[in-house]
């Protein structure tokens, strides 16, 4: 039977490699030699333990992770992580710094601020968000607590390309839409959380990275399943993780090393989105949302000259098998998400499609 | 390809039905009409929202829960829950009685401690958890914010069969290990939360059902993600769920309702936990760690004449295709869980496996 796939440009949940989904479908009535689906096996089994074991040992491979950082699969996506950071770090008093830079890191500062002493240290919503701040613009409070950004916006479309200087400060980001799409120094980090339906897997899994200093700000009075020394402790085991979701990000890790890991998909990245901002600056039809040197090479929006050709552009996209292209509610216009697993020939397809809407639209 | 399963007694994540396992494997690559899988589409989909309507629907009229509840599909299993309970109910200072039956209740009474008043009404900690309170030994505080009991005690293999009469106090359950295994008046419930890994799908969906009442008590300072109101009002769909196991939920009230529903699965349920304890109870080499009048029909707990005995039941009976009847850890001897989906062929099997072993050892 021929398996009818489309181009799925979903923003998250979004699509995953086919060979991820290949492995999940033979094995999903029974693990070989186990005797069981991956859907019903104790979390406390050694097959189970080994799959969450390997699953985060390929990821400190392909991030080039060092030691003093544990790693833990948790449940609740970034937004819960919007809590538990400020619940955990922002325990003695002192300010904790917030970079603006969109829709997702507004919500983080609207979380931390029922925690403790919020400041925004760079915003650009006046610019509405079409940037990333530049280093003057971020001027960090002196002892702050951390500094929180959001590495990619993911409904603006925007990217940091530099990260910002924060010395002794530990730096704290959401990074849940780039997260291994192309190289990061972790070591500038104090914590990185991730929810994993962009790059990492299937949603329901959240990734979160603690620096071991870090663990002691968290008290004996939090939740014990919001406190990142518990769950750290208890290797993401404190209690019944989702074991499905665990299973396919260690599937797509696998499947990242063998295209050259973070290197190797970083490459391929640089190329999509070029292909999608070359079409979009062709003649001036399309027109990007984010400045130049904040465009995001997952999130790539763009504007038609009217809501009338933006809605039938996504009408007649989605008819021709190329899906979720609308951006947005809040923000409008197109957006094409070309995460990880994006295959190049759906980014050909929609330069194709773009240069024909607009001969036909233009 | 012959696949080879094995009778899978784990205590949860646990079995699942084979037509739901079947189902989702045929689909995983792309589901029927849509071209992506159910694994890659987005939250916001007319899809998915159809998925999530439907496993909803079928759960209430599978429950026969009144119109006036809430039913949400969280992240955090039943364990996030024993937080967001006090959290959201335990704000005005009132106490909120706890009734002690075992690991799990006492869990939920250290977590809910950190919040506010907890005060035990009734505990069989005294008897090794071996039963469940009578009546009479549950006093319940006047004016209490609520009274929280364990529907069904995993790890010590006992179950309440008649619920306290709690009067105007809501009553607030943990059911994560017996619901939709038998009857149930939820309209006697404030609150009901079980994790989904034993009776309702796979591991990394939380099922809380909260009485329209009670979301008044939820103020604007919770984070956003422990707030039952705001989850409620956003239909389970506040931020991105567990897409993948929401469906495997829906498929298994699906298969639910086709085996006749709660009525038909209780059925079921009586029928094999009695070929369990007829044998445990038939010569005495087998003993039984419940007492009689509270022994569960999902966790049937039962020890041997002596731990060597026990060791080498568990690893002849593994050998047997008789997978996870080791105890808990905590408790040690053996236990057989059967929930919902835990095939009546696996009963018998396990029962001639136990007469064939007091034969050889008795």
């Amino acid at each position: 039977m021929v398996i009818h796939r489309i181009f799925n440009f979903s923003a998250g949940p979004a699509v995953l490699p086919l060979p991820v989904l290949e492995e999940a479908q033979r094995d999903l009535i029974a693990l070989p030699g186990v005797g069981m689906s991956v859907t019903e096996i104790s979390h406390r089994s050694k097959t189970f333990e080994a799959l969450l074991t390997r699953a985060i040992e390929d990821f400190r491979e392909l991030s080039g992770l060092p030691a003093n950082y544990k790693v833990m699969l948790l449940q609740g996506g970034a937004s819960l992580q919007f809590s538990m950071v400020p619940m955990n770090l922002l325990t003695d008093g002192r300010p904790a710094d917030y970079v603006d830079t969109g829709t997702w890191a507004d919500k983080a500062i609207a979380e931390a601020r029922k925690v403790g002493d919020v400041r925004v240290t760079g915003s650009t919503k006046a610019d509405g968000y079409s940037r990333i701040p530049s280093a003057a613009e971020v001027s960090l409070t002196a002892g702050a607590a951390y500094v929180h950004i959001t590495t990619n916006n993911t409904i603006e479309g925007t990217q940091w390309k530099t990260l910002p200087e924060t010395g002794d400060i530990p730096l704290v980001a959401d990074a849940s839409s780039d997260i291994l799409s192309g190289p990061l120094d972790f070591s500038r980090f104090g914590v990185i959380y991730a929810g994993a339906q962009k790059n990492l897997g299937p949603s329901g899994v959240t990734l979160v990275i603690v620096r071991d200093d870090l663990l002691a700000r968290s008290t004996s009075t939090l939740p014990t399943m919001m406190s990142y020394k518990v769950l750290a402790e208890n290797n993401s085991l404190y209690n019944t993780p989702n074991t499905f979701g665990i299973y396919l990000l260690g599937l797509t890790m696998k499947w990242l090393k063998s295209l050259g890991g973070v290197a190797g998909i970083a490459a391929i990245n640089v190329r999509k989105a070029g292909m999608l901002y070359a079409e979009i600056d062709r003649t001036g039809f399309y027109r990007g949302t984010a400045q130049k040197e904040s465009r995001s090479l997952m999130n790539v929006t763009f504007r038609l000259p009217s809501e009338d050709l933006e809605k039938r552009f996504d009408k007649e996209a989605t008819a021709a098998g190329l899906d979720g292209l609308k951006g947005h509610r809040s923000v409008g216009g197109m957006r094409a998400s070309i995460y990880n697993a994006f295959p190049t020939e759906g980014v050909s397809a929609l330069v194709e499609f773009m240069k024909e809407f607009e001969r036909k639209n233009g």
